[in-house]
């Protein structure tokens, strides 16, 4: 961790989620780009509820956020009874799984803490430097990702990105973002395409804030203009995040992913996923067994609380989709690349390590 | 027209424009839901700027509303020199003409309108007989339409619409909407989905607020989730409008609608445009030649007038698309219905008639 204070956030530093002083900090992505606040969690419970509430959102981010919620639980249950600690504390892990269902982050990092707990006395140094660990090697990882993804442009060209996967959606520099950061500085790009990423607004609130704060130019487009951006030229990659990736190659994103990969493939405009290992989830099969996260109606219906829908109408809210392998182009992970991703080319990626 | 006050809105009485004692009525669209005003119009100049500021909207709707400006500009123009009021009002015209730049309903209405003007003599009472024409065959039409379209349906299924096609953007009854409906009270649809329609929520705010009405169930969902939703099967149709179809078929529509279309077809969904062929410019052999009206950036960038997205960046914001005939199934006007509308079956709707 670099530095300890609350509300650090220069133009190179920006940090969706960091430890201090036996406390957990998540910048609060809801209020951005409008405010930049802090939020103070101190009990796995609320680290469960951020998650839900989307405080913190972006598959890694929230296996970084889990990782400190597990140093907290593991903490305060061994501080409540150090011989019988671990029962309660399972039941911690099963709601803090349950804070959001598609993105498959979560449970890992919440499996590979469970992993580092101790054979015996206080889990929490261990547990610390684990979640440590995992923030480092997210943005590790991350920084490769940038290189390998970058390194497949075989010409300048412009990009689409949907949702945000920048620093916002990870411990830091981010997956597709970072792919596109990366090409961006060595001239391979000239301007992003950001897709605004109802209903969140993801792209419109965090992307291009994250990207004006690197001088990077960023114009927003309604997800609707995207075929249309396409089908005039200059658009030569589509580049995303993922949420899980199923053995075969599926790809669980934002929702909107999906149809910018059906448009890609119809105007001939590659598609790229940039995602951790930690996100490929190699105990579905494929992307039907995929659980795609429904959120309230209310966020489709409102905005910012004021309605924008005459009563009565009833919203349809897929958190998520599932784009399947066939319309992937390349999958960026920090132990290469993947052209046409397929189960045999993915089992591959965990047989050599 | 039927009565003749200020805010009639029965629940089967919506009318974006009404003419009354002397007077152009525009229900005001950018307040609806939440609001229900009606503006007065009291010369042409207004009528440009209510087109060009959105307060109507809707191809079939400027039309009509372009008609009754013409009766004021003509109006009024006789009033301040009965002998050459004609050179003025050409002026009026050319602005009027140039409020929006896509529907061609706006041009089409404004060319009615200049030939009915009598030889000599004041152009009043011909010009409004006209307009109130205009809006009667409108009407008339969209019923058509209505019979037409939903005469298409070989088994009930589920429906995607895009952007409003209702009363609120014809003379009454609506285009695609106008089928919509009555397929819904044939019982071939059983839930309508409408897409939102970034940025100015045509869908979430117009559709919806007519469908519900109606009694007739609408679920909202946000453009990005549509291919997913094709993906899960019951959905049938998308039915859109159009503001202008070109010699070839090629169709301009609010932007969203060849996203729609290229993802129709990527499903087997079939997709029907419907318009009346005062929407057909036959001096465009192709959409390339639509000129697309470029809205302001801070439309995307902003929401009711609060800035979403992080300053500086930029937005894109094109007001329509176009939809090549080549993924168009069915094309549905008030003088039949062409099945892969193609230059030959588009120039014969005119050659009957």
């Amino acid at each position: 961790m670099q530095g300890c204070t609350g509300t650090v956030l220069n133009n190179n530093d920006i940090r969706a989620v960091h430890w201090c002083d036996d406390t957990l900090y998540l910048l609060d992505q809801r209020l951005l780009p409008g405010s930049q606040q802090e939020l103070q969690l101190e009990s796995v419970r609320e680290v469960a509820a951020a998650i839900s509430d989307m405080v913190v959102r972006g598959a890694p981010a929230i296996g970084v956020a889990a990782a400190y919620g597990v140093v907290m639980a593991a903490r305060d249950r061994y501080a409540e009874d150090p011989a019988r600690w671990q029962e309660d504390f399972t039941l911690d892990m099963r709601s803090l799984e349950g804070a959001r269902p598609t993105a498959v982050n979560l449970g890992w990092a919440i499996e590979r803490m469970r992993k580092a707990i101790p054979a015996e006395g206080d889990p929490f140094p261990v547990l610390l430097a684990e979640a440590h660990a995992i923030l480092a090697e997210d943005v590790q990882s991350n920084r490769r990702m940038g290189e390998l993804g970058a390194a497949c442009f075989d010409a300048p060209g412009d990009v689409i990105t949907h949702c945000n996967t920048g620093s916002l959606a990870t411990g830091g520099y981010g997956t597709a973002l970072g792919v596109i950061r990366n090409a961006y500085n060595r001239g391979l790009v000239s301007r992003i395409y950001a897709g605004e990423t109802r209903p969140w607004m993801q792209g419109a609130r965090l992307t291009a804030w994250e990207l004006i704060q690197e001088d990077i130019p960023c114009t927003l487009l309604v997800e609707g203009a995207a075929a249309h951006l396409m089908s005039h030229g200059g658009i030569k990659w589509v580049i995303v995040g993922a949420d899980r990736i199923a053995a075969n190659g599926d790809v669980a994103n934002k929702i909107g992913t999906y149809s910018l990969a059906v448009l890609a493939r119809y105007h001939g405009v590659k598609f790229m996923v940039v995602a951790p290992v930690s996100t490929i989830d190699s105990t579905v099969a494929s992307g039907k067994e995929i659980p795609i996260e429904h959120r309230p109606p209310e966020e489709v219906l409102h905005f910012r609380g004021d309605p924008i829908a005459a009563q009565g109408a009833e919203g349809f809210n897929p958190a998520f989709d599932i784009t399947p392998a066939n319309l992937v182009d390349i999958l960026v992970t920090e132990r290469g690349v993947l052209r046409q991703p397929n189960v045999e080319s993915i089992s591959s990626l965990f047989s050599a390590h």
